[in-house]
């Protein structure tokens, strides 16, 4: 595998993509306050970051809007109240399930709209849903990328094809290597990056890495990854995210070279805003039963229903999700 | 450089080293309950760990004993009290500071002693007052290690003629390489555990890898340097050790394949003796302090004192660690 850049260098073509609001709000229910929202972006327009995720785009058919915070919705009007018309350089994204967005609905021409790209996630028995999304955001006028999940759990050749027929058949510049239940290392995180980036620069496409931090390796996969030439790269503000959470913003910020980007004002955000938060009770990050979950390569659902619970006996919980002994 | 071993395999040549006594001591001054340590002494049998580290064997003359909790000091009757003449296949070890050993009148021979290895720990320049310790020791009959700190603010030529130093003129059997201010990226612990590799094997030694998890780099940074080669593998159960902490016991027992390696006593003491141990107040483990002083190459003692001080303006901290703005 060839290295690209250095330690020392960097590389003009990385992009930094704030998921706090969006995976974050899978922790909290996308509570979040006006006053959070706002100072996220503001720390994130003065840090560099290069895109903001503000939450999904979810069809209000499949949920109810009275069960959710507003960010798992995304309205425009939303949007708009925080960040006016976005006259900055951090680009505005927000994600769209396959099968729980009303793309034609609630996805509007990008003329009328703040926001800049779509990421579209998809499981591989459902690309081709997933494409035909895709493909109608692009004409719309975004940027697009495609987030495949669980992939950890597909075979080699499903993913091969899913691979092949994403970037010969889409529209998304950005085929993302998502490690969805932490199970990945560094040495598969390098075999699969160097897959993806091999079939995406056939097809003039970028990759990108959203990794979770189950085993304490969110951050070293996507350093690993973009080392070898991965380059948007998924991070949350402390990690925040669903069960184990993901790449810490404050670790990738220390080790990314490009002098655009400033640690500063993740710090100032972190103190105002994610201290406040975890005191209140909101709860994320690594702990024992989603290490077992990510070794095992198992969803978190059940380690979140333990944490929740607010238990600790750990040996029972891998008992449990083994049934080894 | 080349992979030794797959991820689906196992190296015979793995040893696992807990250090739960003595690094973590320096969190919670070496004040472990009896019951902790004889706990921590029958969950390393059970899950097959390969040696089990007591704590330092410190000079009385520079040390008040009164100061500290017996596992500063490991006396021989001390351990002999929780492992009796230890019938197991777990080795014990202490570790041994230069200039803070009074070797000569504390470490006797080991046909007297329960203690199978002495882990010699030395910065750059004081190697020659080290080789005389361990060849003390080796003479004495023990296995010796040898644990060279803070390399990360050495340069590479010093470094070079150190590890020549000791793999030539002393009898220890492995050298370790320690990151400790826990802020080596993975590409540059791959870097350095190949350059210690190939020094230590022309001597026909091993080499060990001992981590500081100050940006969730412990556990990756410890498999990575396995991964090519590296053979000793120190880790402490949830990470307990000074700062940041190390390499959780949890997290590597989740990934080796040796069948020897049981996690579930290992999680059987988490929830019996570590659960209550950090709900009683004693804080360890990877936090925004921590990941500064990493980033910048900076001993943890700063962030050490600001945790201490429950402190969480960071941006302050970081400016007062670096001055840069």
């Amino acid at each position: 595998m060839e290295q690209k850049g250095e330690l020392v260098s960097f590389r003009p073509d990385i992009k930094v993509v704030d998921c706090t609001l969006r995976d974050g709000g899978l922790v909290n229910n996308f509570e979040f306050t006006d006053e959070f929202v706002r100072d996220l972006y503001k720390a994130n327009v003065a840090a560099g970051i290069d895109y903001m995720e503000f939450g999904y785009k979810a069809s209000k058919e499949v949920f109810n809007v009275e069960d959710f915070g507003k960010w798992k919705f995304c309205d425009e009007k939303g949007i708009r109240e925080i960040v006016g018309d976005n006259n900055t350089d951090l680009k505005i994204s927000v994600m769209a399930d396959v099968g729980r967005t009303d793309f034609r609905k609630d996805i509007g021409p990008k003329s009328e709209s703040v926001v800049d790209m779509v990421r579209v996630a998809t499981y591989i028995n459902t690309i081709p849903a997933a494409i035909e999304m895709i493909n109608y955001c692009a004409d719309m006028g975004y940027e697009v990328t495609i987030n495949i999940m669980a992939i950890s759990t597909a075979s080699e050749t499903e993913l091969d094809l899913a691979l092949e027929l994403l970037a010969s058949q889409s529209k998304a510049s950005v085929i993302y290597l998502v490690d969805s239940y932490g199970s990945l290392y560094p040495e598969q995180i390098r075999r699969l990056a160097d897959k993806y980036l091999k079939v995406a620069e056939k097809y003039g496409k970028s990759v990108g890495i959203h990794a979770h931090n189950n085993q304490q390796l969110a951050f070293a996969n996507t350093i690993e990854a973009a080392t070898i030439g991965v380059s948007f790269l998924d991070v949350t503000m402390s990690g925040m995210g669903r069960g184990a959470g993901n790449c810490y913003t404050e670790l990738l910020m220390g080790f990314l070279r490009n002098p655009k980007y400033r640690i500063s004002p993740v710090l100032k955000f972190i103190e105002k805003q994610i201290v406040p938060l975890k005191n209140s009770g909101v709860v994320w990050g690594c702990d024992v039963q989603y290490m077992l979950t990510g070794q095992t390569n198992q969803h978190p659902r059940t380690a979140i229903a333990f944490t929740g619970e607010k238990r600790t006996d750990y040996d029972a919980f891998y008992t449990s999700i083994t049934n080894y002994e």
